[in-house]
């Protein structure tokens, strides 16, 4: 399996130009959109949520990660593979996350070149075409091992206490993973214990709880905690711990 | 063939998790999303939507249908078999629609309880699993069947004379059905005779008509009726019947 | 492989009823949204994107193209194979710049009717079976061989110099094709020589370039064209030429 994490929007060409290079590359399982809609630019909730979400998959799953504001410049094409699954994308802090909390971890260098190399475009010129090749395992020839102290290495706090993406409710998810001691959280004046799940609150009160995949999310029960507290991805939140 | 039936929106990992859950269960088949944007919560537009374009789809099919606020609270998951269709999801009244038009019915208690179980995503943890098996023909020991007593009922009029549903172009879909006698539509002070389609009235103008899929509708040729009424989801209209 | 060029969104439910349409006419294999969010009823946009996107696609494609302000109308339904590739859909100029640009074309009247033809939606009802049955092979019984000449025509300039698509990053793309002596645009005062690709110019900077798929694009390095320079789709440009 094959899954595209970026921000390319869900609208427009994009997914489906890299969707046909992954098939023009012999892969022919299948592809999902985990998210098209990482905020824009933004290389810091790619990677709280490309790890958060990527434990959700098996071994063996390809995770194509293009958030990619240098595109054309000189950073390198990467392939990581961690604890079994692999990670194609540019080499800009994308794989933070994964690189901290993986107990197993390899690096490599993309050293295949495509015979056509767009200046714009290096998720369908690049990465997609790599992807399928390593699914069909076929990866090895293409990649050059790399020292782990090569990758580019960003120094963020362990947990990101900020907003990293308000969903389609208006939930908003934090960069703070559910850990022993987690009791609740402090967000535009209120406090915020942390409860199970929405109905354990009344209809239209705000609630903090662990999402479905481990962190720290904010809501309102049946409406949007985005408008009901003004919050935007980049927010502060104050984790409380006991 | 499964299709999803939700309003988790089309952005976000959650399409995607659903999907790959189908998979993790051993479906080959096609997965497609007929909604991914139902009105948010809205159980009522996603009862009327439900049944009007399930018809469009073979014996078979299996409907994953999530609109579920109240996830996490103690409402049964269900399975219906409707005139050879299945439906699954949470017994809140999703299926009334459903089971009021179809002319053979049998309900079903979901009794398979997943291995891990969130509290905020039965999307992902049960429905999706449970369609795969279903639409593999392995459904029969993980449901237990119920009488159709026991399912959840509303007592929403037979038509409902509301917008259940604003599209891309604006066009605004109502819960009437198409019936012999039904002549047009009030809105907004306006009387709009039924007409076949969009190029029976100029450009600009508002028609009602009987849309693809059998319900009434309200659009404005090559221009958007949302906007030209200024009406959405919930508004009230008035039927004219002859 | 078939694809799908519309503006019906990617919500709602008729991209799904379409890729069943497909399924029903016995194609298996991969069906792709290239565009589902054409400018609504652009029926220049369309024909500017299409051809500009569909030399990223291997001879055998199909393109199911359905931009339809005139749907139920009498305008023909048409197919069309041009240098390897079938573009199906109705006759209205969607297919101008694929007819000016291929150097071998076939046009075909569609002949075949379906059992069931609703009023509104001959993307589902028509061109996805056509499409299907074409891509299986099994398209020429169905199709009547037309001279070009009675194609609908249209007499746009060669290079349209406006604004034919605006992306998810806010980039727009023009109607302009990359050519030998095209040196830059001028754009809402502003004068932009062609640069290679966004980390030319400097964070927050407006830039003009030939985007992956060989047309004009005018962008802000990790910025959005649109709102930079207020532009939107239809709005004019000036191409610089040496």
């Amino acid at each position: 399996m094959i899954l595209f994490v970026t921000d390319f929007g869900n609208d427009g060409p994009y997914i489906a130009q890299m969707k046909a290079a992954v098939r023009r590359n012999g892969y022919r399982g299948d592809i999902l959109n985990l998210f098209s809609d990482i905020p824009t630019y933004n290389i810091r909730s790619a990677s709280v949520l490309l790890n958060a979400y990527a434990h959700d998959f098996p071994e063996g799953c390809v995770f194509v990660s293009v958030v990619d504001p240098g595109v054309g410049s000189n950073r390198l094409p990467l392939a990581i593979l961690a604890d079994g699954r692999w990670y194609v994308g540019p080499d800009n802090g994308l794989f933070e996350l994964v690189l901290r909390r993986a107990t197993h971890v390899e690096a490599f260098k993309i050293s295949w070149q495509p015979a056509r190399l767009s200046a714009s475009f290096h998720g369908r010129d690049v990465f997609a075409p790599i992807a399928a090749r390593i699914a069909r395992g076929q990866g090895a020839s293409l990649l050059t091992p790399m020292s782990i102290h090569d990758v580019h290495r960003v120094d963020w706090p362990d947990d990101l206490s900020e907003i990293v993406y308000v969903d389609h409710f208006g939930n908003a998810m934090t960069g703070i993973e559910n850990a022993p001691g987690l009791s609740g959280v402090k967000i535009g004046g209120e406090t915020l214990p942390l409860v199970r799940t929405f109905s354990d609150v009344e209809e239209g009160a705000p609630l903090a709880y662990i999402n479905a995949n481990g962190i720290l999310e904010i809501s309102v029960n049946q409406g949007r905690a985005d408008t009901y507290f003004g919050i935007e991805v980049g927010d502060a939140v104050t984790p409380i711990w006991d």
